[in-house]
């Protein structure tokens, strides 16, 4: 049906690029603010409608902010494409709204030369994956994750409530509980992002072909001991809650090599020591933990060994020990048709790639629960995103539309087994 | 001169100590508050003033707001006893107040007893050794150690200048110029506080004497790496400063044990992360480092292996490291002659005690600038102190008054050298 010779329009691409991002650009520290329903959000959705419609192809809003286009048959499942618009505070010009743009490219392309399908084609560029409200808030109301109570009370962290930004953009908040799709209105969901981080840059490759998005535990972790005057408390009459802190994240590395594999990351981000103050020792150390693998029993084999760890540490140290699991993300495989399809088209692009896990959470991971996903990643310059430096090689933009838009002319001659992920 | 029969009035003494304790207590928290300077300091002092004056022993306050008292020859080199009157915030009793009580006790008792003295006996109750404006202002202004520039640039942690608070009481601030006193007006200084440690309540003893008062350095230590995203910065690519400062508090005890002694301390009281998000890798760890020891050489040891554990880290983990020195204070050893006294004396009255080192700073060890100190500790429980929660005994603290007014009369029969400290 294609030959390699097919590719998008890249000049058009890149217009569209530069365009979005200079809705909601800052000209004072030159980052982008597209809080998910602020009006430069809502602005964004409103331009790609008007470019959607520019190539002749129609497009709506859900009550969720999510924006769909659909070319081909408007009944049968589609295999879908997208990503997100929202951005977090003082972000770069990629990270989703790359992956609508290049979803929006291969449907213009397509629809341009005519191309028949006989799968539909279909764009989503979802809103609030950023986590204003929790995080992939458009998919999980695609996919049926959101109830009543949650609109109700979900609030940002300057103690604004999702139901009066919607309701200030003439949104209905429920509404976002008409936007869930069924099984079987779509065959796969593919989305394009940056890496967001540094192994395609740091190899030197032009894509990646994500195999698994990794699944995490974030944990609040409180070590209590007892305050005590740092001048004249004898080392061994100490319960030092940050001692033991520092005890534990030096096991990390152990515990990583004992229970993990290479796709394993733990990080202790924030930390808060009571009370705090440099001539006293500390009472208590209240610190996160982020672990993420792509490997669910990976994941639960590392909570037990950090839960023993930290138990052995505070019996030592005199301290007591609790944790909060502030969540807990079952990691999602790629499909593996999908994974194939996408190896089969670099291969045949003579593109230098390699399969890779994404570290990070996407929209992807939530379309999981409803169909096939697969990710294509380009490469993030320095591992550097949502930041305004966060940039990618012209040339890997390319290369990552010209993948998505042969893989998604090569999967329209493949069929689609009952999902069943 | 006198026999083990001779006591303070332990009655008194309890009674000026729960009367003290009223000026300023909070009926909230219980705590006590006399900041330096305030209103209830002041009050404080003027009451010390009014008990002397009951006793018949005229006082004054001089320029910082220390009081002074004195008895026998007004013009002799004196035998000197004292504390400190002001308190942190929410404080206990006992701390400084009671060092102060003691002092008084030991003047009325020798003064009703009409005990003829050799040599005069002085008490000074300071001002400002908490640190309002960084701490033993009164001892520093006696021991000549203060200029105008400090005195016109001294500000409390709200804004409050020195110079302001001072007025504001009607004092003249460059008064604090005019009460450095020579060293040829003092013979000694003895002070007895709480012990501020669990040393002396866990070994059930009675009193301790105070061989030397610790020096300590305090740094400010800047471990710089790289901020990435806690899900795609794989392990092996991370420059991550939080993991080097635990990788560097894990070193602390093997850095005591191979360049310090029995009396090294040393507390990260104080750390921030940036940009200390649960999911990104620190980019930066700001912390402190409090390390204390009698001895001078081995603070500089100590300060070299830190330097070198630092280095060693850093450049492992790809991190840069920087510090800056916030203080360094000069450890300081009591007087050999009146530790022999304290000693002869404590056996003789036959109590249970210890000769240790003071792990926090004190009057005396500005006064050691003037004269030979030494000093006495009595127990606090469970190593309480700044704290309403603070308490001692009455048990000890009358066996501390006791062996503070006997050793007084033991060096009425001493000749004192010419200070060489």
């Amino acid at each position: 049906m294609t030959t390699t010779s097919l590719t998008i329009n890249f000049e058009r691409l890149k217009q569209d690029i530069f365009h979005l991002s200079t809705i909601g650009k800052s000209p004072e520290d030159n980052g982008i603010y597209r809080q998910a329903f602020s009006k430069e959000d809502l602005q964004a959705r409103q331009w790609l409608g008007e470019r959607l419609q520019k190539a002749g192809i129609n497009s709506t809003m859900d009550g969720a902010a999510n924006v769909l286009a659909r070319i081909g048959d408007p009944e049968a499942p589609s295999i879908t494409v997208g990503s997100h618009l929202d951005t977090v505070a003082c972000a770069g010009a990629l990270d989703g709204a790359l992956g609508v743009l290049v979803g929006l490219e291969c449907l213009r392309t397509i629809h341009e030369q005519d191309i028949p399908l006989t799968h539909p084609l279909e764009l989503i560029a979802f809103s609030d994956e950023e986590g204003r409200f929790g995080g992939m808030l458009g998919s999980q109301a695609t996919a049926g994750m959101l109830n009543p109570g949650f609109i109700q009370h979900a609030m940002d962290l300057d103690g604004i409530s999702l139901v009066e930004v919607m309701e200030q953009q003439g949104m209905n908040p429920m509404g976002i509980l008409d936007c869930s799709r069924t099984r079987d209105s779509l065959l796969c969901f593919l989305e394009l992002h940056i890496e967001q981080g540094p192994v395609l840059d740091t190899k030197n490759l032009e894509v990646g072909i994500v195999s698994a998005i990794t699944g995490l535990f974030k944990w609040q972790i409180t070590l209590s001991g007892t305050a005590n005057h740092a001048g004249t408390t004898p080392m061994t009459m100490r319960q030092d809650a940050f001692m033991g802190l520092a005890d534990f994240a030096h096991e990390i590395p152990r515990i990583l090599d004992e229970n993990g594999g290479e796709n394993s990351r733990a990080t202790i981000g924030k930390v808060e020591l009571f009370p705090g103050s440099p001539n006293t020792i500390p009472e208590k150390a209240i610190f996160s933990i982020d672990v993420r693998d792509t490997d669910v029993e990976v994941l639960k084999e590392l909570q037990l060994a950090i839960r023993k760890a930290l138990s052995a540490i505070a019996r030592k140290g005199g301290l007591m020990f609790e944790f909060e699991e502030l969540s807990f993300i079952h990691p999602v495989q790629s499909d593996v048709q999908l994974v194939n399809a996408l190896e089969k088209k670099a291969r045949m692009l003579d593109y230098q790639f390699e399969i890779m896990p994404s570290g990070a959470a996407h929209d992807a991971q939530i379309m999981a629960n409803l169909c096939p996903v697969a990710m294509v990643f380009v490469p993030s310059k320095g591992g550097v995103s949502h930041s305004p430096n966060e940039w990618t090689d012209w040339a890997f933009i390319e290369k990552g539309a010209n993948l998505l838009l042969h893989t998604i002319l090569e999967l329209q001659n493949q069929k689609f087994e009952k999902y069943e992920g």
